[in-house]
């Protein structure tokens, strides 16, 4: 248990939301304040923990949550203005009120965009048993988009060798995985991503069968016929809109599609229309919603799945790391730009 | 085997389709022609079967079937300018070559617009086994509408007892008994319709919970809340557009929506836009197509299941039967004006 008496409160830095967007979101959205203090002591009979803040991570989920809550959308939770950001991250244990954790621990989970943080809700926080990969890595390939990416695809694509699967803003933090789960099951993998940067990573270090830059394809149907030649079996849909009414027309009977994200669609008042929802009969295709949220019974199997892939460099991780809690806004709105490459990290602190 | 040597050709009134369609179908994209002739015995050698029809279905999905066949559709049958329209019916076999049927057999499947057709394609054809009840029948609740149900309802929506079902296009021949199976299983049953009559028929006949007509509601998402306060489980659809980004906002969470037709977009140049895909993944949906030729091996165990519910009267039809072959073209383009109240069939010969 904490031990109460120590009322020094030390500065802590934080990332507060302005207030609700709509369209792209800017970094004005979002502003660094100083003013805040916290004492590095969990309060007597809590059973929270203070943590050091160490890797902050960007989701484009986030996008979701900065929109004025409207009472369909039951399943966000959303952020609030004059509050820091709220989101996953790596983080040290300095005090701990709750048994399972103790000083020195370190744990990623839902934290805040702030040096310090005192957590008091327990839902989705993780001890780090493994320590001989990046810390960093627990925001992204051993955190929710490596469970994403792999509940995503082995629950929902029912993949098998020799299938045809297309990806979506492949380069990102779920898609460069989802590509490389199918390699190592066999499968024909083509990604999208919006430069030849990226493209280049999907070929290169990813090891893709092909990839191609959206923004230089004036026909997505076209360029699709010119990669599937014999249609699309699974296709692992990050963005919407335009690139989903194209997929529509390639897929083959009974493919599956499995929606994770949305990406083109989050900073528009309404969204696009999809048009070819036909074929979903024509083809009879699967398509399905999920979110990791349902998997994270999956999560000790994914980690014994997913570790020896990493240690044997069988599966390459890539991070856009941007330096300091002050790159937090940038960094964020940068997402949706699609100015990272890889999965971006915020680096708060390195230890 | 048939026997040559009988070579008089009798009149044969068929149904022609004139040209290909775009939007709405009208009654002159079709006419009746006197000129056909054709001879009632199978031409030497040939395994065909020439039968008498009696009962024609009219199917929305005949309409995709008269647009101009594009590259991109290779699972629709397209219909043929100046030939007569085909598609399901019932029929009594005057003469065979074929070793499964013989003179005087029943049959339903695939057959011609005319008062006698020759079929020598046997992909798509039933001997009828059961005949103590009304021989149309086997053009909708024994035939592909009542398998269709079956399929759709029991392999795409898992239903369970106390899901909250959802059912457009609820009084058509499938929407009927999509209803009535979820009300046999226990779920609650809403479903809507485009007049007062068909609300009234799905309420007081086939016993659904609520119905609604939907050219009286401004708001559907409005309407939807009304039905259904805890939000649908299971949606049937069969209509596509502004009632699927409706239902959209109203499903529960790992809600199932099996996709059967598509009927308001149907006569569209460009299919309107579905906007709320985004709760697909908020509510992790599974949205499914489905035909029912992929449910042909489940025909046998689907007349064990409904014949005795036919008997027992757990389970009522409503058929519109236009009288004779010249009402066929008024009788089709009627359904895309929801005129037909019930499985829209045409009476050709009584026997």
């Amino acid at each position: 248990m904490a031990s109460g008496g120590d009322d020094e409160q030390i500065r802590n830095k934080q990332v507060i939301f302005k207030d609700y967007v709509s369209g792209f979101p800017k970094e004005s959205d979002m502003y660094v304040s100083t003013k805040g203090t916290i004492r590095l002591k969990v309060p007597d009979g809590s059973n929270g923990i203070v943590v050091k803040n160490l890797y902050l991570s960007c989701d484009p989920y986030t996008r979701n949550r900065m929109t004025k809550p409207d009472t369909g959308n039951y399943y966000v939770n959303y952020l609030k203005p004059g509050l820091p950001i709220n989101g996953l991250g790596v983080a040290k244990v300095l005090d701990s009120g709750h048994p399972n954790f103790k000083k020195g621990d370190l744990v990623w989970g839902n934290t805040g965009w702030e040096e310090y943080s005192l957590i008091t809700d327990f839902q989705l926080l993780f001890k780090i048993q493994h320590s001989n990969v990046p810390l960093s890595y627990y925001t992204g390939i051993l955190g929710l988009p490596g469970l994403t990416a792999y509940g995503g695809f082995y629950e929902v694509c029912s993949p098998k060798k020799g299938d045809n699967v297309f990806i979506s803003a492949a380069s990102g933090a779920v898609g460069q995985l989802v590509g490389q789960f199918a390699k190592l099951l066999g499968c024909y993998v083509v990604g999208s991503a919006g430069s030849k940067e990226k493209v280049d990573l999907l070929k290169n270090k990813f090891k893709f069968n092909e990839a191609f830059n959206y923004k230089e394809e004036p026909d997505l149907d076209a360029t699709l016929k010119r990669y599937f030649s014999e249609g699309i079996d699974i296709y692992f849909e990050n963005v919407g809109g335009k690139m989903l009414d194209a997929v529509l027309l390639n897929m083959r009977a009974h493919g599956r599609i499995a929606a994770c994200g949305l990406i083109s669609q989050y900073n528009l008042d309404k969204p696009e229309g999809v048009h070819n929802l036909m074929h979903l009969i024509y083809k009879r295709i699967r398509m399905e919603g999920f979110v990791v949220f349902d998997y994270f019974h999956l999560y000790p199997k994914f980690l014994e799945f997913v570790l020896p892939q990493i240690a044997e460099g069988k599966i390459v991780y890539l991070e856009d790391i941007a330096e300091g809690l002050e790159s937090g806004p940038s960094a964020l709105v940068g997402l949706f730009s699609g100015l990272n490459v890889g999965k971006q990290v915020v680096l708060v602190a390195r230890e």
